[in-house]
């Protein structure tokens, strides 16, 4: 089957065309990408040198272009997905869109990215988080790939959902700078950064009412319980890692706890649940699809802990746009994807 | 003065010995350190080469060696300072302790460290955080040097005592590895940590009951309230930074926490409050004696987030051991001091 | 076919598990291990969590674990190849090795490695450097799988091999920790470590012999001629760089450097002459079995710089070893690897 | 005495400030930079928040702004240099000149820098290496200040004068980011940067012809023999270390580097020799004036290797730039100085 890549010029998208090259069933047709088109990707992105496909040029990012994708994956700013993916439909390719544009309802995309929604009838489209919501995504023609925080923050807050106070989550999000893109500025310089830990963003960063709309779902609730996500920048290129507290219920226990992340994860090939007072390291996850969690009960504060590390730019993004496709596709989940880190 | 330092051979003693080579009044009088007795200084630590008293031989860890010392730091594991301190004092030394032997009332510290404290009646000693306690610190004979955790967590947390509900402080460190000192282990391996971030030792951190008594002590309740505490290490040698979210108190809003903190640091040459919605870097601070904090109000969750940045092994261990000798001994608070990072 | 590897604790063990695990034609029949046997595979590496086959349990490291398997890679020290290497052989397993027992001839190996040769027959075995001796590789059964750094420097150094002076030769190399494998060192502490760049076991480095022996015989000398070789530490976990320097002789010019490296590598997938002042970065071939190389002439010296970025553990270990066991069985050489490195 | 920085928005700057803040006898009178004139130096460099006089505004970078300083560090781009150091001379200061603008012959800069020189009578200015031409610059008005490189350099050169073949040598520099300044470039984003070894300059980076000049000087050559220079980032914000290959001449062994080192530097207070078969780390010397070198002679090759290590912010640059001005102000030379690196 054919596919197309737009935002071939970002990490996004050059990841993509990385782990596409390895895929035994999809056949990258397109690479768009507004700021480097005309260029090749392999003179953009040298680490694809030798490459099957790396040789081709980027074309510019219109519909047009895309003619003849059975599927295409949206590695672009939230504005531009907005544009693109309509007409991306309506020629009939399916969509994996990997920004913010799809994921919110659209008063709520309005209040958090500060502009009205031109597609509302497509948003929320369906969360692209397949261990969670694989029968939905298997039906979808377009899906809203999750954040990278939403993804870590969700996996490790899913399992909690009968067990904790909704109202009580506090989340911190620890980041690679690759989360960041490709764009200079002046706190992603190396000599400021490369041995720097610093929160950004907070309380307003957009991942968080992606967090909420599905934390919502998750326990119930009509009215999403609001939650504080604290990210910070971390020394290093890939990989994230998100640390939840929340309260427990009366009656809840390490056992449940225990139970719920087993019972939810056992059986996945891409999340690990290492087991209580077990912690994840984003070093084991990072070029890989994996997650890992782990979690623990403070009998003290009646408070659980549970951290899940992955990579942002694949389970995070990329790996996880490739696993919904698969699904969209009718293909093995799994097709040419590996839990496997590049360790060390 | 004569001081002397017990730990030499260990970063606390290091860095101890580097900043008392600069300071104008206090004259470095032995260096004990028993992994390292006998060898030269500058060879055990080749920093130091060149430096001012840097080519002394380190002696045994005894409190004959240190006879003559109007105060001694103690950089040692806290058995060593149980042993030592009261000897110390004993033949009429000042003593300011970095490890945790003092910090917690006897109970408390029977419980988190798992030994009986077998010098009850000097314990816990003044808490040597400056910016609380100045006038304690400067009467006292003892001091208890906060961990670098609670230095951070708790000027973040200080001024917030009459602004949050007590017991729902989630606090959420992320130190470079210098904190977990020079002992070889996997988890500090190069290659596996260099780009790592990972939680560890939660939810039983020692560093936990130290913020809560302290906390207690600010709130003035009888119980001090337990707080959640998740420490990370995070890929750099120095710096730390502590996250703290806490549910406002109904009627305090952003305009009262920005007060507090104004209130709590315009007079402290360490301390630098940097606004409301401006977040600490820990690139700004390592090296150096200060500490950075700023804050954020989020409406929708009626909780505060407050960040504090400082030098584990300064603000956080050496430095702020030696602004405590410094109020003991009747010195300018800041002599030999400065908070300037070493930044870039 | 059925391969085995031997040394499934370490990270050239563990790299080679990951890579096979995405081998269309080898099949991991065994993993041995001497510290970490009867462990299971993805306990001892969790980045392994979730991949084919890394539940089995690492075997004792003997060849009657080993028999049945058409090849075995042998990650071990070379005294433990030196046992293994002849009696695999003889029960007629084809055999990679990755130490550097079987790279030099005997008399030069006792010298660099302090011990008698005890299989002085089969040293030299064929040098695994596929670009430089493709055909002799699809012959042998026993292969010497090229140090890192010989990877690299031989590989900038190949093309020049009737343009410069061969006696002239001065190499750099700089290499990440994982180089070093897992074992604990003061100098590997994250502490120490992640902001130093060190010299290390120059000149008396083992790669040196075997980079020279080489040389020599590219050059057609007889007495392979001596290089200065100093290997660097720098703060990464992979990926390394080696810097060569010679002296031109009289009518070679940059075209005549330039023609020499277009003609090695342009048919080559994994090795990639970038051109004449370009250099390399080490960040793009990280994860991947990828080469680049960069080189410039200086008239004012008559010098040649060449530079050549690799990732230690893949194109300078367990991935070309995969490529070597490819041309050793018959099967395609890339079968199973990719030049894309995992960036950023 | 009263002293001016100009060029205070940049690191080279900003790290004067810090410096000078701890100095016994200068007073910073006035901190000039062009592109945040009129902004307070703590808010363009948080890291000096609560210094004493950070508070201060930046002026522009005028010679009457300047007026009545005894003495004048410019931190600047070599073209402001050249504009501002004669009018500074003029009006009665000393200059420390930290740019490449009087460290070299007017046609040998107009060759490598691309522009004529517009004071030839001032260049080269005396050379502000003070272990090597102390004299001179205590009877200088300007002095140029060496180059980050060139300082590691001709440390580890200047003993091997009369030891080794002129036009033998060949360098290879590695220096964290720091050198390269604060702007913004694809190549120091931190993604692309944090695990990252590259060449880069090479072979026509400008530190090459000071090199080539005072090296030239040191073995009495009428031409100076060319050098190979190859600098390469390494992932870190401070140090450098510079490594340095050349032929003995014949009857020159081990012993007389040794000495040769010993003589050079064993009085020194920045400059420590580790001895044969030693080498130093960039970790031990960042954050203070330090250089540490180590050598070997490989009887093999009959070369030897030097390397030196320093942070390319302190002694490498504004660290040396008050060495020198204590010298020219008739000051310790040492006064506000340590070799203490801030270490781990």
């Amino acid at each position: 089957m054919n596919v197309g890549v737009v935002g071939g010029s970002g990490y996004g998208g050059a990841e993509l065309v990385r782990l596409l090259a390895a895929h035994p069933a999809l056949k990258l047709r397109t690479v768009a990408g507004k700021s480097a088109a005309g260029k090749r990707l392999d003179s953009v992105f040298p680490h694809l040198l030798g490459v099957d496909g790396a040789d081709q040029r980027l074309t510019p990012a219109t519909p047009e272009q895309l003619k003849g994708c059975d599927l295409v994956f949206l590695a672009t700013p939230h504005e531009v997905s907005l544009d693109l993916a309509p007409a991306l439909l309506a020629q009939g390719s399916a969509v994996v869109d990997l920004s913010g544009a799809f994921r919110l309802a659209p008063d709520v995309f309005a209040e958090w990215y500060g502009l009205p929604h031109i597609a509302p009838d497509l948003s929320p489209a369906v969360y692209g988080l397949p261990e969670l919501f694989r029968d939905q995504i298997a039906d979808a023609r377009l899906v809203a790939n999750p954040g990278c925080y939403p993804t870590a923050a969700l996996l490790a807050m899913a399992p909690l959902a009968e067990l904790v106070e909704p109202g009580s989550v506090v989340i911190n999000g620890m980041s690679g700078a690759s989360g960041a893109g490709k764009g200079l500025r002046d706190d992603l310089h190396l000599s400021h950064a490369t041995a720097n830990v610093a929160p950004y963003g907070a309380p307003r960063h957009r991942h968080t009412p992606e967090i909420e709309a599905i934390w919502g779902a998750l326990v119930g609730a009509p009215d999403p319980p609001a939650v504080t996500f604290t990210p910070h920048l971390v020394p290093m290129a890939r990989g994230e890692l998100c640390t939840v507290v929340a309260r427990l219920l009366d009656g809840a226990e390490a056992p449940d706890v225990s139970d719920a992340f087993v019972g939810a994860f056992a059986a996945e090939t891409f999340v690990s649940f290492l087991g209580m007072d077990q912690w994840p390291a984003t070093t084991h996850v990072i070029g890989g699809n994996g997650a890992h969690i782990g979690a623990a009960v403070d009998p003290r504060t009646r408070r659980v802990t549970v951290a899940c590390a992955s990579d942002n730019l694949v389970k995070g993004a990329s790996g996880q746009a490739i696993q919904n496709a698969n699904l969209m596709l009718g293909l093995p989940e799994t097709a040419g994807l590996s839990p496997a880190g590049v360790y060390p």
